[in-house]
């Protein structure tokens, strides 16, 4: 825990030193439940549910939901519970200015994600401040870069759910060759067991497993049934696990004696992967590589109906995002993890996806997982 | 299937008509990652990704992240890939208005939860029109409200997904009493197995379950480990169902010898759940309902950390809201269906929570699900 403490102190330094160039006097960074924002978790160690206010004076006043929780878990110079401010996030702005001391007139700088109504009301509440409220440019987009590149501690974490995850994905293998594995539920179900035994916190996402009459959808509906997996044709299985916060996302397909239409499916997909990951490297834009895997599909006549990847980190899709769209600026540095997972859905031969979680380094991409095709 | 077409059609009706009085020319609704509106499944059966445009011709174009799924799943009277508006909902907002015939300088109205920033991109690029955002009395506040009071069709849902509920609360008792219930791991798979045989389509939200060493959490973090269950003290177990889209949602305690503290706490909580049973009643205020348990608690020097309960359905937490807050302005209706959820919780005794689903009725509350406190 003590070594803990200092790292989020570390990063609300950064952010306060941010504050600073920006003449910010006070940010507000709100998870709540329709608004979550793990930048809670990353300065304070506060796992959800709380509002957090850092001042220019350098402090961080933390006002959670769960006073109980909070004791446990968060790192702040004051807590205070939400209950003394009605749980009215304005409310809680209003106040956290009056006690951090904030001088009338300057700048406090709320949510990016704050619905234009309510910046009405903040505006009409705080009408002594400058109440500012940004994306590009603004705390919001600035976290999203810092929290892109892991550091130490992050990596050291990220490197131990890895190693669950691969034998998570060992065993799913394992137990589709021996037949242990026969519906979805089966696979859901071994995933979550050893997610808890391997004392992850839970499962990165709900787990996604669509067998072959299923597989055909992005993301299957529902999450899981009780219908077969890993039978004849192409079964999908999307899954990550949550150590520490940290979360991997990783994509296996089966196939099970796949015709020769399918296969070319799974070929193409294979080489889509390789495509990719030998493009990863530090410096190299996310919207070129993202731009060469869907131009390798268009040459076969195919659309993948996603992006390529996204990095991962306390959030399953987080910055830098790998998307082949004329508004993506990624540049990948050394340090951030992302994912790539081409993708093709077939409304009659059923879907493929292959997803691994690579960190980037300055000589290219380095897999932290191990996901493949499984052939039965 | 044929049957739920009509249901959809039904309900867009209804919007159209209060488009109608409030001049919008198009409605969007957007339900994405980070953005999330039950609204898309409520309005068209696509359980989620997608982007819903209704127009003042009374015609609905939806467009689905997953085509393959909307196929499946959805009633609009015109399908388009979300990849041909690539993936940006401006764009596709400007190309529906174009689609759709809305006539330059007519209203568009955007979610209620559109950021302040992307408001500003909205009218930036949508100059002919007049685009308008706003919470209450917008159509989300509508919707909301229209939601609230549940349709035959969902009260029969309501009912299948009660009895399943149910189910499990007696099977976990049962479990707990023979000792096959050890773990809080223990009793979230027994409830997510028996979800799957009861063709949920999954759990209402991630199954909270919390031994004594962690229920004085109102939610435990996280949401369940290994550790032990139901033994001696107090244990919180907080889950639902979802069912054709309708979740469910009950908390109950399971006191193994407690002390007299303990049951001190058990009885409080007993009383303030009859309490405000008792007040259930079509036209009485939620907030007289909430400002009588907080009132009951005061008397005994404690203070319920949370709300005393709120609506259910598509989303595990709408209107109404049975809050203590001078803002709530519901009045209970015939066919609401609720919770309420007295909690205490004490970093030395544990936490306590009753929970059940309340159908609002001209006579009272009548309760769907039996949950209650198991004393061991």
């Amino acid at each position: 825990m003590p070594q803990k403490q200092v790292i989020y102190q570390q990063r609300r330094e950064r952010v306060y030193d941010w504050m600073a160039r920006e003449g910010i006097s006070l940010l507000m960074i709100e998870d709540t439940e329709g608004q979550r924002d793990s930048n809670l978790r990353w300065l304070s160690g506060m796992p959800a549910d709380a509002l957090l206010f850092l001042s220019a004076e350098r402090k961080a006043l933390l006002v959670p939901w769960d006073i109980n929780l909070a004791k446990i878990y968060a790192n702040a110079d004051f807590i205070r519970a939400y209950t003394e401010f009605d749980r009215l996030p304005i409310k809680a702005c209003l106040k956290a200015a009056l006690l951090l001391k904030i001088p009338h007139g300057s700048r406090i700088e709320i949510p990016s994600v704050t619905s234009y109504p309510r910046f009405l009301r903040f505006i009409e509440a705080l009408t002594d401040f400058d109440v500012i409220c940004r994306d590009n440019d603004g705390a919001a987009a600035v976290l999203e870069q810092m929290r892109a590149i892991k550091d130490e501690e992050e990596l050291h974490l990220y490197r131990r759910a890895a190693v669950i995850t691969n034998d998570i994905i060992d065993l799913v293998e394992k137990h589709l060759r021996t037949g242990k594995i026969k519906t979805e539920y089966d696979a859901v179900q071994l995933i979550q067991g050893e997610c808890r035994k391997k004392r992850c916190e839970g499962t990165g996402f709900e787990t996604l497993a669509a067998g072959p009459d299923r597989s055909m959808a992005i993301h299957c509906f529902p999450a899981y049934t009780t219908s077969q997996f890993g039978t004849t044709g192409l079964s999908i299985l999307d899954f990550g696990v949550k150590y520490q916060g940290y979360i991997t996302d990783i994509t296996l397909t089966v196939a099970a004696e796949p015709t020769k239409a399918q296969e070319r499916l799974l070929t193409l997909i294979e080489k889509a992967y390789k495509l990719a990951l030998g493009m990863v490297q530090a410096g190299k834009t996310s919207l070129d590589i993202a731009a060469a895997v869907d131009a390798f599909f268009a040459k076969s006549g195919k659309t993948m109906p996603h992006a390529l990847g996204h990095g991962i980190g306390l959030d399953s899709h987080e910055g830098p995002f790998l998307r082949n769209r004329n508004d993506n600026e990624w540049i990948l540095q050394k340090g951030m993890v992302i994912t790539i997972e081409p993708g093709l859905y077939d409304p009659r031969l059923g879907g493929c996806r292959l997803e691994n979680d690579i960190l980037v380094t300055e000589n290219g991409g380095e897999e932290l997982t191990n996901s493949r095709i499984i052939r039965l």
